[in-house]
């Protein structure tokens, strides 16, 4: 019998090379990525020639990535991966808002504006009125939590993506909720965009016959002491692409109705109750 | 019942989604890929910070990668999966010669030499002259066969790791056999040597306990019209490094036993014959 690297033996014969005194959650996941690993290979069994074309594009995965991109969280994203992994870390129960995707266009420092204000500041898209309450799971409000707002502008692109082109901070702002727990705020309707696709991950993305489309969504973080933190959006009802988001953001709860409002300073309002789970 | 993605349903959204006019093998490919990715993800139940963890490895793994080098190879090579590939590719009757890892190292067009001249132009090492004969399965000389060969020098570098240190060419030639099949030439008795460790897989390596060490070897491409191609070493028996090799290279049938030449211009010979199967 040989000890070395065969066939049937592959996996076991790596994962048997793993030293005594490796952290065991290393080896533990370690162990799992090699076992899933092999098993793929001896399913698909790749010529030479297709696990060059894997090489190569993990490579420009990586190297296509840089302070301002990062093309292997846009990977796991259209894999379903960050969906799932987000799924498995904030499982709640009945009644509690669910997460989805943070996404990369989160800024830490948004301006802090008072209830109502608007935080648009390009004057483009069909403004709205955002209204809520952040409640806990008996319905009772939460005073004091946080509720960080971001969203893209009327043409598709957040603020970041257009330094100098759109005001600093447009469409995003922290709000406080006060006693009875309810926001209130000014931004636009989102339109849906495309996830950035002249890259390696677009070239897959096509190849599969896949769109990179977001469908129109505005992003939540909301925080308060004691209870998880909810990562969320809430999206457009009626968008064409809620069915075959890119990133597999969208979930049922998540889905709101935006309203018309003829009569009132802004021509659309939605409303969403934010309901946290205790730590 | 939601079309969203949820945890139980991971896999086969994502899968869901590719065109139906997909090319069917790399529909295959994915579909695999998708479904042991995710039920890998299911079960280690990455944290957060253990996707991130990951995700900045994936990155930097292609970062570090140049057109010196390869650290997706050599990631590939280190997890076992290279020489799987290699296996699954060349799966050959009993009595051939095995396979193992191309490596990176070899270089088109090196110098066609004639049988007896040595291949180290350095003056480092010990000599040792090499013999044996290319055959076929039926034990008859294959005359014309290419014999491409190629190893470290005596201080574990490749000439192309240091390029205006070594001499061009430095323990790199090209035979051709004679009617006989045989072929003979000098080189030295080659040197275990670790693979570049001062890039991701390195610290990888590191945190699992594993040594970056490849026992020592003499590279070989054997070539023949009608016959399959054999990319393998020839390993030196006894070297420390044959239980562990970094990259899971080492087969039995590879390993040669140096003879000591107390009286001959060499000190050291090494016989191998390689036995070729038809295309």
């Amino acid at each position: 019998m040989s000890d070395y690297l065969t066939e049937e033996n592959s996996a076991d014969t790596v994962n048997a090379r793993m030293g005594k005194s490796t952290n065991p959650r290393l080896r533990r996941v370690m162990h799992s990525m090699v076992e899933h690993l092999h098993a793929f290979i001896k399913d698909v069994e790749p010529t030479q020639d297709e696990w060059e074309v894997a090489i190569d594009f993990l490579t420009r995965t990586g190297q296509i990535s840089s302070d301002r991109r990062q093309e292997y969280i846009l990977l796991s994203d259209v894999l379903g991966v960050s969906m799932l992994v987000d799924a498995i870390n904030h499982r709640r129960p009945d009644g509690a808002t669910e997460n989805t995707v943070f996404g990369p266009f989160h800024v830490d420092g948004a301006p802090r504006r008072s209830m109502g204000d608007s935080i648009s500041l390009d004057g483009k898209g069909e403004l709205c009125l955002y209204t809520g309450r952040v409640i806990d799971l008996d319905g009772q409000p939460i005073a004091g939590a946080t509720v960080d707002v971001w969203s893209d502008n009327a043409d598709g692109y957040y603020d970041v993506q257009q330094p100098g082109e759109q005001p600093e901070w447009n469409n995003r702002g922290v709000f406080t909720t006060g006693a009875d727990g309810s926001y209130r705020f000014v931004g636009i309707k989102p339109v849906s965009y495309p996830i950035p696709n002249d890259g390696p991950v677009g070239q897959m993305l096509e190849k599969v016959e896949r769109h990179p489309w977001r469908p129109a969504h505005m992003h939540f973080l909301v925080s308060a002491d004691g209870h998880e933190q909810i990562v969320t959006h809430i999206f457009v009802a009626g968008d064409t692409y809620l069915q075959s988001d890119a990133v597999f953001g969208v979930k049922d709860s998540l889905i709101v109705k935006y309203r018309r409002m003829p009569d009132a300073d802004t021509p659309w309002s939605a409303e969403f109750d934010f309901v946290m789970k205790p730590v």
